[in-house]
């Protein structure tokens, strides 16, 4: 049977979500999992890595496995045996040729700015960033939507296609916050992050606004801001 | 010029907040941050040791420098050379026999268990507890309050004095949460905890009403049910 699993974690003090050859991901600290709550190995397959330090809150692997269990004694099984900071959220069998990665059909991302100073107990999933001129900001995030080359926007991979389509970035603010969403199909490497640096240098005056289009334009990464940190960015949903 | 401080930290990583022999204490990171700071070596005096994991919203420390610098440039000063986790809130010059410790009238401790099983993002700071029985809680919880030997609710250390008094125990209850608050001029190491783990052991129906009673009266460490989690508790504030 295949399965698909829904999972949140707090990536802080992992490696991102892939298996990496030098250090702990997310996807090895489940794998232990089900191989102490199954004694078979059972291998998971995410629907994209996460980042060092990036968080998730529906990140999606499947799965395969003969064992007849139920939903819920998968979820209690596996978190059981996996540390406080990561938790399965559900597993459902589906079709034998679901596939996480490439039957995903949007991702939904979710970047997190407090206008106060954070405390030690929000520090770890916001970034702080004082006197953000929203009507700069809105005015600018139109730029970035629909389909680019956002080559300056990732780390440059030779031979990469580095097209792809962002299908709505969103400011929400609140009286404490400004939340960023961003929806597409697929996204770069570094890609949010990377949009996010140019959006808060624009938003705070250190980069003129004309910078966003012309990063698009030029396909330039030297002209691009420095990339926002992990701490405040949340994989939030996978839609199929 | 002595100075008082209040702090905020998360506990999870750390060893405590004093200084230990084979661990990282928070005090110990504080006066590594006034260190590169100030370049000279500031002591710092806290008003107590929390355990390790336990968090703080505002714990106190004395320090003595003859630096001439306001509050405001402590507080960044030293906040920008502190992990995330660990945040300055204030710092007050006092007269020059204030002592953090002698000086504290009434700490408050606040205990958080989430009725709901946790999130990746709330697991560092409460406890997930389901089904506690809030009637029979409510009538246990005056049983800790005033002056008794708290004996069989901490660790021993022979020849200490282990009567302490509690000023109050409140329960406040949310949809989402239990919320314990303890106020007392000192409390004894564990004892919390140790009065936590069994207010939990009597609520979930593990444990009879009347061992409460029966604890405090034989001071008999062998009937304490397990002392609860150290992520759940806050150094709340600490009243002058």
């Amino acid at each position: 049977m295949r399965y698909k699993a829904v999972v949140s974690y707090d990536g802080t003090d992992y490696a991102g979500f892939q298996s990496q050859r030098n250090a702990v991901g997310i996807q090895d600290i489940i794998e232990k999992a089900f191989r102490l709550m199954t004694q078979t190995d059972i291998r998971i397959h995410g629907a994209g890595r996460t980042d060092k330090g990036v968080h998730a809150k529906g990140q999606v692997f499947h799965f395969d496995s003969d064992l007849p269990l139920t939903s819920e004694t998968w979820v209690r099984g596996v978190n059981g045996r996996l540390p406080n900071g990561i938790r399965i959220r559900s597993v459902h069998e589906v079709h034998a040729r679901f596939h996480a990665r490439h039957d995903a059909k949007e991702k939904i991302y979710r970047y997190v700015i407090s206008k106060g100073e954070g405390t030690p107990f929000s520090n770890r999933y916001e970034v702080h960033v004082k006197d953000i001129d929203t009507d700069v900001v809105r005015a600018v995030l139109p730029v970035f939507e629909g389909t680019h080359d956002f080559r300056g926007f990732t780390k440059l991979v030779k031979g990469k296609d580095t097209v792809r389509t962002i299908r709505s970035l969103t400011l929400k603010e609140t009286r404490t916050h400004h939340v960023f969403t961003f929806r597409g199909q697929s996204f770069l490497r570094y890609m949010v992050r990377s949009i996010m640096g140019t959006i808060i240098a624009i938003g705070t005056g250190q980069a003129d606004p004309g910078l966003a289009r012309e990063i698009l334009e030029t396909k330039d990464r030297s002209l691009t801001p420095p990339t926002a940190e992990a701490r405040g960015l949340f994989l939030e949903r996978i839609i199929y």
